[in-house]
């Protein structure tokens, strides 16, 4: 079983010792919880690169925006710890919100230039919320190495630009997308879904694999892919509106050339559920 | 001689040879250099409590206003680096602008809730690169402790609120002003002090003595002891302006009966030169 905190003070004592004494090298996957396979390849990473892996579970209130979805936000820390225990994760923390954000918190990191489009644009506060989060987990935990999905490829990125900025001691570590056989994205908010609705949410792959094929092709217009993913997308008939869709270098600055390692990115709504994706393009 | 590091790499290899492989205590005092015996006073404090004490000479640009010092800011590294010599200090940290600031840096730490009064009503932005920069240099020299001044009393609790809200495993070890024998306090800034100038900067002490020795004879009214101390500081021909004279509790809390620990704080300039001050009231 993996030793389960909730207290900061008392995960800080317990991996001090290991750091110190023991020269343990610490691996960090910070989660919101309700593990599915995509945690589990961050998991897995961390548990081969270091001596001891530290998973937490934490649904961090600052980085929702008022009419998200905080409250039905999936949560299953007993199905959570067991999936930990079985990859070998030594250390679970799981704070309570007065733990993290007690009475009088005021201390909020911002960091510009890639913050304020895409996610950004469409959820105000958000990165501030995560950017704090991740800074405050990596003071709690400090960690050698820390393990981010591509899946949320703006907040990879700007954690990374959080890390440099700010000189913070760890080495970030990126995983690639895990995706379900047909497709779709890992995603704890798949479970909001209907099979209808998944069906529609599957359009989103589609594009990919179209642009996909139409730059292997020969296709470099960023915005003829753009407009034919868009296309296909709304053929789908419970995609209810596209918040961006766009082509981006791995920087997040729009291109009009298609590039190798250049990123689709997009987030859109099925039924009520709105879906983030995105995808590096291979030529 | 202190060894001296200009890059964050340099310096990060060094300590964490030491922290590790010796077990050394890191203590460490954050300076614009110019060091005088306030300085001095800090690094005593640091010398006697750690085994190895690091000073940063940095005068952070992210932390003046457009039209304050920073360019005439006084700067003299071949005597400070003599006095840490004389002091016992074993690491200097003296980075250039392009290590701390690169090209694209645009991370920043906003701490609200004291920021907001007092210093960073006068001087907005200053406390947001107050805390950003001491975040980085924590991040850089990872300290067991850190020494700061009570001479600036709100950027003490400025730094203190940092560290709980963000969890920043160092603690902060406060460290009484240092005053001239006529009582005023040391700063790199009265050097910008004519002979004349300096006579009306000794008014602030004249009415800190005054506030005490009328709180000992029973005044406690803080709007009373104001008045009588604005009075007695335009008395003096030179004081051209006074940005704020206040007295708060130790957590900057505005208050109306003077009680025992509260602080009395005042910014005001004398020519062009701005000081500020403060005083523990002593009952």
């Amino acid at each position: 079983m993996p030793l389960l905190f909730e207290r900061i003070k008392d995960i800080r004592n317990h991996l001090g010792r290991l750091r110190c004494d023991e020269k343990a090298s610490i691996g960090f996957v910070p989660t919101m919880g309700y593990l599915h396979e995509g945690h589990k390849a961050l998991i897995k990473n961390s548990v081969l690169q270091n001596d001891v892996t530290v998973v937490s579970i934490y649904v961090n209130p600052a980085q929702f925006g008022p009419d998200e979805d905080y409250h039905r936000y999936p949560r299953d820390i007993d199905r959570d710890t067991a999936i930990c225990e079985e990859l070998g994760v030594d250390v679970l923390f799981a704070p309570t919100d007065r733990e993290m954000y007690p009475e009088g918190f005021g201390t909020y990191v911002s960091v510009s230039g890639i913050t304020e489009v895409l996610e950004g644009e469409f959820r105000p506060g958000h990165f501030r919320g995560v950017a704090t989060v991740v800074l405050k987990l990596f003071n709690i935990v400090q960690p050698d190495r820390a393990y981010f999905g591509e899946k949320d490829y703006q907040q990879l990125k700007v954690v990374e630009k959080l890390v440099k900025d700010l000189n913070l001691p760890v080495q970030i570590v990126p995983v690639e997308t895990v995706r379900d056989k047909d497709g779709l994205a890992l995603s704890s908010r798949n479970v909001y879904l209907s099979d209808k609705e998944r069906v529609s949410a599957l359009s989103i792959y589609r594009a990919f694999q179209h642009a996909q094929r139409r730059t292997s092709e020969g296709e470099r217009r960023a915005d003829v892919l753009i407009r034919e993913m868009e296309e296909l997308i709304r053929s789908y008939p419970l995609v209810r509106k596209i918040d961006y869709l766009t082509i981006t270098d791995p920087d997040l600055q729009p291109v009009e050339e298609v590039r190798d390692g250049d990123r689709i990115l997009v987030a859109l709504w099925v039924g009520d559920t709105r879906l983030i994706d995105n995808w590096r393009i291979k030529l």
